[in-house]
């Protein structure tokens, strides 16, 4: 596809092109855009139909945007800003260097412009600046007949005509209607009697986008109305948008939880020095709190100095009972993430996470305790590494599931008690245990 | 709601029950029915008209269901399950106990019979067990009033009626149009001119769930047809289980990255034997090779039984290289999971790895350095600390950062190569450069 297209640019067979890529979806061409030359592009773009070069145009890597838009002439800019979803236009002013944005918002109608400004009010977090103004909504009093004709009419710029939203005359939200319902209905059926008007589900413009996502996921929606604090309609949010906050925030949990300070740029465009600035600082945390172990051990330096042997099985220690309590602090972040715990199942947990560990922490020290009584005959060094594994596993696995709740009842974030936090933690525990018991079973 | 519903019930005040329920949305039912007692239940479900009935149903705890279709009668649950939509109810046989499934499966007609046997054929992480075959399908010489007549009459039983797929005598698929290109056509048009025929995206029954919801991400599509080996259509996916995929296999990953067997159950419906041998492999393996790093620490034993203060600094390079260590791998399976890194970029995340780590490194190295001589005035002792420590983060983010591609080269999940195994490798490298680093600076 990609060869053909550049043939015919090359070929200025542009009457070709046209046809050819007409064919193509949006998000195909945009990849094909993006991996021509800057000449090529502009070929290409002005053989699109307007509508599905604004489309085309809304998937492109900010590079390209930004190469494209010098290369365009100002009513060019102007047409396709005006034919982007105004949300799509609001992301572009918020990822385009400001003299680009001056030149599309001064290339822009009045009204685009206006719904771009509105729209980027809203926090980037919030339901609002997800949403999109271009929606239908249709009055109460209309027929189906009525409903479809106008659908017809102002359906082509709207991001979804699927489900539809009923307002009173100040725009308050009445209802919804289905096109699916519509088309199921009699002609002249009046909206307000086929609509859902009683327990309708909708967002608040300051809610988090979080919240949007996990709506969509419990009700299987396509579209979510979002109203201001007065239930007046403002905007709607579409599925592919939740889609988008869903694998965003599963990102970022995963950058919090490796102890990095989130970003949402894909890595290769995230440059060295960002990169490192977002990794130092809890790197720099975790390694002071990390001398805390050191200085147990050397607390305890006689003992090991008595018994060499001892020293052995403390990377086994430090490793075991970190991996242990990093699968229980993920469970939990997990479950909370998805919404399948919360704090009140926090005695639910610990008692788990303690018969689990159990379990868990039984097996590894018999086995360990063994294998060590095999190799070396010592049985009170075996029983000493027995002992500590299963207080360790124990320890790492009810601290693990408990201090991401802990860090949700007072308001933190859970997924920052995940693997290196809980691993220092658990370190620090597990060491002096381990001493401790050394000292008591073996006397030294 | 919950005490509302709960008290018409007591009252068996069956009429208004029907009206109040009718008004709430099914997932909210379901919510209602889970907290209610089995009787409640039974005499609420009844109140539901049959196609909320069968809604309600399918969002319904596993426990629930269990227990409602044991009070149901034959035809009762007979009617449930034809009204179900097909990949519902193949998932219901799925996750009942057989015996119920048993009872379902002789109250429901053929043809849902059929259907389920059908879709049970597919492999559970296939596009095929994700796929319901309820869709609508035209053909290319219907007009476009044809192909609204045709929705009216079929449509309240399809999963999505906005996407429509037009086949020909065979049942191949030969073009997909949408309700809002036929909306937006004349009545007389016919369906073959308006549809999109060529580049049709869609999926074979025997493709990967995770490329299907990759495909819902791409192309931001509401449903995407399923083909089998010659091109037949034979289902499709929507958009709502797409969305549910990406959150299952976001949890996998988490879950594979915390050293466990991934399991797709809510925490606290798993039980604690369940638990504990999806944590136990991965813990027994990394146990045994940590004692790598114990070996270590063994063999060089004479220099820090000559210069015991080197011991104080283990844990803190230990812990150090893990989390640096699986900061890189977590970036790195994170971008190949959302698409954005793949194996071509090897060379590029090796080179920003290295360049990243020079930069972190370098600056935790400076800090641990300077601060270690400000408490102890032993500069060759905060020298080998400070080496020891920028030589571990620069093996721990390159290696990090590799693994997870070495893991993909070798088709490997690369969600394995997360923080556990990178800490055991990095802490044994850390501890041996550690040593050796002591033993030249230090001349024990």
């Amino acid at each position: 596809m990609f060869e053909h297209i550049r043939e015919l640019i090359e070929g200025k067979r542009i009457k070709e092109l046209r046809e050819f890529a007409g064919e193509i979806n949006a998000t195909d061409l945009a990849d094909v855009m993006d991996a021509l030359a800057p000449e090529g592009r502009v070929v290409l773009f002005r053989a699109l139909s307007k509508d599905l070069a604004a489309d085309v145009f809304s998937y492109l890597e900010p590079d390209t945007k930004e190469e494209l838009v010098a290369l365009l002439s100002d009513p060019e800019l102007g047409g396709i800003v005006d034919e982007l979803f105004l949300d799509d236009a609001a992301d572009l002013v918020e990822e385009l260097p400001a003299n680009v944005v001056k030149r599309i918002l001064r290339n822009a109608s009045d009204e685009t412009r206006r719904g771009i400004n509105q729209l980027l009010q809203y926090h980037e977090d919030s339901a609002g600046s997800l949403m999109t103004t271009e929606y239908i909504d249709l009055k109460a009093d209309m027929t189906v007949e009525d409903a479809f004709r106008y659908i017809r009419e102002v359906g082509m710029d709207k991001e979804t005509i699927y489900t539809c939203y009923v307002v009173d005359a100040r725009q308050v939200l009445i209802g919804v209607v289905t096109v699916r319902t519509l088309l199921l209905s009699q002609y002249a059926d009046r909206i307000g009697d086929i609509m859902s008007g009683t327990n309708l589900i909708c967002v608040s413009t300051s809610d988090d986008r979080e919240k949007v996502a996990e709506l969509f996921q419990k009700y299987d929606f396509i579209a979510l109305p979002v109203v201001d604090s007065e239930r007046h309609l403002v905007g709607i949010v579409t599925v592919d948008d939740a889609m988008e906050v869903l694998e965003e925030e599963s990102t970022e949990d995963f950058h919090k939880m490796a102890a990095m300070v989130p970003f949402d740029e894909p890595y290769l465009s995230t440059g060295v020095l960002e990169l490192a600035r977002k990794r130092i600082l809890w790197l720099m945390v975790l390694m002071v709190s990390a001398t805390l172990s050191g200085e147990i051990i050397t607390h305890y330096q006689a003992i090991f100095a008595a018994v060499p042997a001892l020293i052995a099985a403390i990377p086994m220690l430090m490793d075991t009972g970190g991996n242990a309590g990093s699968q229980s602090s993920t469970l939990v972040i997990r479950g909370m993430a998805v919404g399948e715990l919360s704090l009140g199942d926090a005695f639910k947990v610990l008692f788990k996470e303690l018969r689990v560990s159990l379990l868990v922490g039984g097996a590894l020290a018999f086995f360990n305790a063994a294998y060590k009584y095999a190799l070396s005959g010592n049985a009170s060094l075996s029983l000493t590494v027995g002992a500590s594994l299963f207080a360790t596993v124990i320890f790492a696995q009810t601290v693990g599931g408990m201090l991401p709740l802990l860090a949700k009842a007072l308001k933190f974030d859970p997924a920052l008690m995940a693997a290196p936090i809980v691993t220092t933690i658990v370190d620090a525990g597990s060491l002096t245990v381990y001493f401790l018991i050394a000292r008591t079973i073996m006397r030294v």
